[in-house]
Formats: C-alpha cells, structure tokens, sequence
C-alpha cells in the first residue's frame, strides 16, 4: 500500500528461527525412523584440543541435542588416546554418531585428516569421511545406488547454508530437486576445505552459478551452461575480485575468519540476499540492511541443527534390524526424498 | 544424482496448471464470501464488433465460467446501443460483473475510454474504470483506506502474471507482502496501456527493478535504491536495448502481438524465467529450452482465471446486506490478505 513506503525493506532473518523449523523436522524423520523405538540416541564428541570456540560449539550442542531429545556425551581426551578412543566409540552400540573438535594437530592438516578418516563412516555424523566428501564433490547423493535408499552425509556447515537458502526460498521448489538454483548466482568469500570449496561445490551442483572468492583469487563454479553437466565443474577467474563478483551476485556469503573483513556493501547488488557463517561479522549491519534484501548475520545454530539431522540420518542409513516387519524401510523412503 | 545431467534442466509450466491451482482459490473464496448463500454469481460480456480474439476468449471465459460455478452471458450488441446496455446492467441486481470486449472504436481509442468509465465500478471485472487504473499505477491497494477491506480491482492480463510469477516462487513469500519482488530484475517486451506498462507499474511497485521495452526504446520502473519509494518511478534509458536489458535479467516477459517477433535467445540469462503474454510465440520454444530455468508458453488461461478471481472480488467488495449476522465481513478480510 501507498503508505507502507519505509525503510525496513530488509528482513533480518534469524538462525534460530531457521534452526527451530529443521529442528521440528529432524524430530518429526526421527520418530518415523525409530517406529515404535523410544531410545534416545547417542552423539559422542571428542574434545582434544582447548580451542574456546570448540568448547562453545560444544556446550551449544549439548544443549540443543537435549532440548530435543537426543544424548550428548563431551569425552575430554588426550590426542595420543584419540584414535584408541574413536576406535572404541565406532565398536560401541550405544553410540550412534561421533564428532571430533579439530583442529587436533594445528599446522599439521595431513593428521587431521588422518584422524577423520578413524571415524567410522555409519558415525561420520560431519560428513568429513573421503568416502562422503568425494560424493558431495562428484554429485553423488546415495551411498547404494541404484537402489539410493542410503543418502550420502554432507558436513555441517556447508550443509546448514543450503538449508538457509532452501528456507529462504532461494531454491526454487518449483524446479527438479538437485536443479533447484539454476538461474541463481552466488558468491562465496572463503575457500577453505572445510567450509567455503565444498559449500561452493554444493551450490553449484544444485544449479547455480557460484564465484569461490579468497585471497588468491576468483575460481567459477558451475554445471555449464544450461547445467547440462552432471556435476560442477572449475575454472579460474584471472584478474576477477569482488568488484566483478558482487555486482551481478543475487546471494553473497561471507566466511571470513577474520574480524578486520568487511564484505564492501557498495558493490552489493539492490535487494541481494545476505548471509555471514564466519564466527566474525563479515557485513557492515546497518549498512547492509539499507541495501540487501534478507540478510541472516549468523548461521552457528543452523549448523548444530544440521548435525542432528545428519545423526538421525546415520540412523535410517544404518542396516535395518527386522525393519520389514516394522516398516521402518518404508518410512525412511518418505523421509528423505528430499536434499 | 550424478546420472541425472541429462537436458531437461527447463522446467515448461502450462497456463492450465496455474489457473486450475488459482480456480481452486476462487471457489473456496466464493464459498466464504457468500456465506451461506448458494446462488451462482452472474457475469455479462459484451461482443459489439467481431474480433475473432474476442469471439474465442467469449468461449473460454462461458466454458471457465460454467465448469467452475458461475454464469456466463454474452450479449451481442450494437455500438450504438452499448452504452445504453451497459447501463442496464449497472442497475440490474442479478449481474455481478460486467466485460466488454474492446476495441468498440478501432482507432478511437479515446471513445474506447469514454464507454469504459460507463461500466460502474461496482461491476468492472477488468479493472479499467480510472480509479482502479489511477490505484494500481499510484500502488494504493485498497478502496476504503483507513479501514482497507475492499480491495482495488487489477486488469486481469498484467494480474494474470503477478499470478504466475508467484506460482513459480518468483515472489519471496519470505519477504512482506508489498517488496516481495526485491531483488529481482525483470525485462517486460510491450508498453502498451493496456497491458505492457500497468505490468511493469505493478511488477515495480512490488519490489522488481523493471526494464519496459518497446519500439520507441527502454523506460525504468523502479520504487528506487532500497525500494524505499511508495510507488515505482519512471526513468527514460536513452541508448538502451534488449542487448543490455535481457542479459541482466532474472524474469523476461515477451507480450509483442506481432508474429514475426522473437526474443533474441542469445542475449537471455542462463537460467532466467521466460513468459509469453503475446497470442503469438514470442520466444523460440527449443532454443529457450535450452537456456531458460522455467518456460511458459502462454498465459490465457489464467486471464480468464483472474477475471473470476476479480468477480469475486467484486461480490466481497460490495456493500454488506445483513453481512454482520452472517459473518461475510470477517470471511472477506480473511480471504482477501494477499494480493
């Protein structure tokens, strides 16, 4: 109406709003999964290192495993014991996802690696075992094809960005699922290989066009044109920076683990969609919402949302035991049509 | 899935399934409108020349009308007489709505205009009476400000596509009712009066940055930076053609009523949406397969289901008879909350 003409064009959009709403859905696919099964289920997390940040996300998953009916077990170990008590944790029944704080060994990524590949994959519930991040960079969604019951485990943060654009509605539901950002353009501040390539990677195997943005460049991710490939593929942007980036970018994602980074608003395009998943501000607040559409300025309680999503997904991927009688096959296939 | 990559990445959506999803709205608001009251509303069309066009949309419009619980009544008059017929119609309480079928006057478009301010506005189930079109162009939504309960009548073509797009998610429901089209950038091929600029007014006045081209170049529609102007403006783009407005675009909308016209298929984004609001083809159907993310080929027959939704309309708008014992005023605010 004439007289709404304000200022308030931009929707904040809160983590927590979006975190509620998965939440609802992970506990509706648990019920259906377990049956008539009341068990709590188990995520153990293994704490080796004293990052502040770890024992915060770590205090927050806690809470939010028993808001929602889940069990959270914080195991303080030494980094000698760790693979002994990893290997443990994979051999007992009673838990049923594992997760690890790293880093474990700073400056040192090839152990890390090594310690994420301990993890068993029935309890990678960070999708950080080879065997899951080659499927999320090849597009490859189930674990058994053909018949593709099991769905593959993306990581967390990644995995909580699409569902940010999912509940934005930045995925068009009207297109075929693994299609549904075709048309759409993003840029991603951040390559890391935990969190800014694969979340990259992602997007643009769902249909976008995704500019990968940090400080040694600009690479383009894409299906090609009319996403015609199966998969994204990469190609280099020489000479390209944010300046050619954010101008034609209908999404802007900011992952910048440093405080002094500020996403240059001016060369946001009018009505764009925001989003920030470094711990740091990376947008000018007041001064993005003057400009942006919908701007979510934190995604940490998406993420811990995610995970037990991917908990409860471990669980209906795991071997049916007498699921036939209990239909339990039959419920899982309802319950993951979806991404 | 990695073995889907096959070509069907264009998603055609018909007319038909968008105006059956919007039918099915019509009726269920008839039903609340009229309460317990069962009579079929009754709408009259005036043929006064023998366009076939008009002649063909008279058919469809009787066949929608009867399949759905409506009357339909042609009445076939001469020009000179119209006037006096309609109104008759004006007076007579068993018409609900009242169309006619212009042009009466070819080449007279101002006689055109004269007979269309004869139709009362009470009964304008096309939205043409200056008021509604003085309304939409200044983006004032409702007819009784302060208490906003009768809502202003669109014209049913440029409607139709405000229908489509947000069919096809191109309105963010995430964002208010009024911006949800911030953001987006969409090129409208026809300025004309009737149909091309009221379409680029309300497009603009929803949020979208707007590119209205014709013959005689590009013109701007935009509530400004930040849509935080009340209602689009108008800005001439001396130079501009499609070759700068169609590559920026999000949504390309072709109504050139012209058969040899097509949309330059190279110059569309990879993955926009593409509308064809002309009776001829506007678009060349294979080759923007292969480039647009949605498709749809022709419009009519949501027209026609707008025109019903506008009758509706019209029926809450009117004064209430004994409405407060029926409760028809608090079903007519909760029917009529969207746009």
């Amino acid at each position: 109406m004439a007289s709404q003409g304000g200022h308030k064009t931009c929707k904040v959009v809160t983590a927590e709003a979006i975190a509620k709403n998965l939440l609802v859905e992970v506990k509706e696919t648990l019920a259906k999964v377990q049956g008539g099964n009341q068990a709590k289920p188990t995520l153990v997390a293994f704490l080796a290192n004293d990052d502040p940040a770890a024992v915060k996300y770590a205090e927050w998953s806690k809470k939010t495993c028993e808001d929602n009916g889940f069990n959270f077990e914080l195991r303080n170990v030494g980094k000698e014991l760790l693979e002994e008590e990893i290997t443990k944790s994979n051999e007992d029944d009673a838990v049923d996802g594992t997760i690890v704080y790293y880093p474990i060994f700073p400056g040192n990524p090839t152990h890390d690696k090594y310690v994420q590949e301990t993890v068993s994959l029935e309890k990678d519930v960070e999708g950080l075992r080879h065997k899951y991040l080659y499927n999320m960079y090849h597009n490859v969604r189930f674990m058994d094809p053909p018949e593709n019951k099991k769905k593959s485990i993306l990581p967390c943060t990644p995995l909580a960005v699409v569902k940010i654009l999912e509940y934005l509605q930045i995925y068009n539901p009207i297109l075929e699922a693994g299609n549904r950002l075709f048309g759409k353009t993003i840029t991603v501040i951040n390559r890391s290989e935990v969190n800014g390539r694969p979340l990259a990677a992602l997007l643009a195997n769902d249909g976008a066009t995704v500019y990968s943005v940090d400080v040694t460049g600009v690479q383009l991710f894409t299906r090609g044109q009319g996403i015609k490939q199966p998969r994204h593929q990469v190609e280099d942007k020489e000479g390209w920076s944010l300046e050619q980036c954010l101008p034609m970018s209908d999404v802007v994602i900011g992952g910048v683990p440093v405080e002094s980074f500020k996403v240059p608003t001016e060369l946001i395009r009018d009505g764009a969609v925001c989003i920030n998943f470094s711990s740091y501000r990376n947008f000018d607040g007041p001064a993005v919402k003057e400009k942006a559409a919908i701007y979510v300025p934190s995604v940490g309680k998406v993420t811990i949302a995610v995970l037990l999503r991917n908990l409860v997904r471990l669980i209906a991927n795991r071997e049916p035991k007498g699921a036939a009688e209990k239909g339990t096959v039959q419920a899982r296939e309802e319950a993951f049509v979806d991404g």
